[in-house]
């Protein structure tokens, strides 16, 4: 693992104390003892601004008429124009060989400041170009990524049979609809079901089990996200 | 429909001439034309601020220790300390019958700053109050909902042995996971495959088929979002 760049994108608003901290935490501790070099966005902290506007371009607009994110964005990268902040996140990203992606689930997905990440820094010409660039031919080939969150729900929830259902449903838009679909090998998402309702032993085991498998987790191949 | 309310919550930066505006418009002048008092909540317009954080409570916190939001925003809620700019789209919801949401899809699921007001208006409490007070019986029962919304890919992309798989697939942690929890009957999405790409006379054709379609919506039952 020595020499692999990581980057953690890290979404909850109390960077200090929260579960989802303490699993940031032991991440970034694990991967740098195992020789890698570690970047965190904390997006709360950066104050990141998820609104996806004409804000996030600096060049002249392609279309003046009617606006289009999609197409503003594309044009954008291509020509640099894009903001720092925004400039800044798709650096690491680049940079990265494993993006972590550390929050609590709300309403069966991201938050919203996260959401707005994704928007944001998964441009066209960046990540992926259409329809040359996609899914395994994705800009983001080669790297591997997970989600790591919390739940309110218990396991049993989220389970086909639960009132909730499968995990991996919940779990398709972001797992294959984005981050497949730009390239990434996506490996087993680390879940704590109901964090806040598990016992102190509880917790301390779900950092244990995290931190070991960080420790061989560029070994992990992708899994399968859709049947054949 | 006379004397029906109707909240659409509207989230596209262009508020005049997008494909989305003209959806919500016809929405607008339909609904209007057929005795309904419509609200919209443009929320680019209004600047809606999607991150949630310690700024949307008024009250003091209820675990000054660490942060979880859900539990923080549930116990604003049942104080009324919450924000005005949230109590205000809180009470649209509450007096609406029908709600419709109009956004482009951006990576499977909602815009950011849409996703944003799920975050924030749907509190525990308000539209819900978990383990009673959740899906048949979740406090938004008796009221219709129903996505409207344009892509970027065709149809045929978005069926089960489409690339992005089966539409319904990527709309469920949407219709069941959130409007569906909160109690809503959720109707057919009103979906403009690859709207960007039609030609006029397609687009035209969208827009007669939603006014058509909004005459008579509340005639329409809920569809089934899972296998029993």
């Amino acid at each position: 693992m020595t020499g692999k760049n990581v980057l953690i994108v890290f979404a909850h608003q109390d960077p200090n104390k929260s579960f989802n901290a303490a699993l940031k935490d032991v991440a970034v501790k694990t991967l740098e003892d195992n020789g890698c070099k570690v970047q965190v966005s904390d997006l709360y902290s950066q104050n990141w601004d998820p609104r996806a506007t004409k804000n996030d371009f600096t060049g002249p607009r392609q279309n003046e008429e009617s606006f289009s994110y999609i197409v503003e964005q594309s044009n954008a990268a291509k020509q640099g124009k894009l903001t720092e902040v925004i400039l800044a996140e798709q650096k690491k990203l680049k940079e990265a060989d494993l993006v972590i992606f550390q929050f609590p689930v709300y309403w069966f997905s991201l938050p919203a400041i996260l959401k707005g990440w994704f928007d944001k820094v998964l441009a066209g010409g960046i990540t992926h170009s259409y329809p040359a660039n996609v899914f395994e031919n994705g800009l983001m080939k080669g790297k591997k990524a997970v989600l790591s969150f919390t739940t309110g729900g218990s396991q049993d929830m989220y389970t086909s049979k639960g009132t909730h259902g499968d995990i991996g449903m919940i779990l398709y838009p972001i797992q294959w609809g984005t981050l497949r679909f730009v390239g990434f090998d996506v490996l087993k998402p680390n879940i704590a079901f109901s964090a806040a309702y598990r016992s102190k032993e509880d917790r301390k085991k779900i950092l244990d089990d995290w931190k070991l498998r960080l420790q061989k987790i560029f070994q992990e191949n992708a899994i399968q996200l859709r049947e054949k």
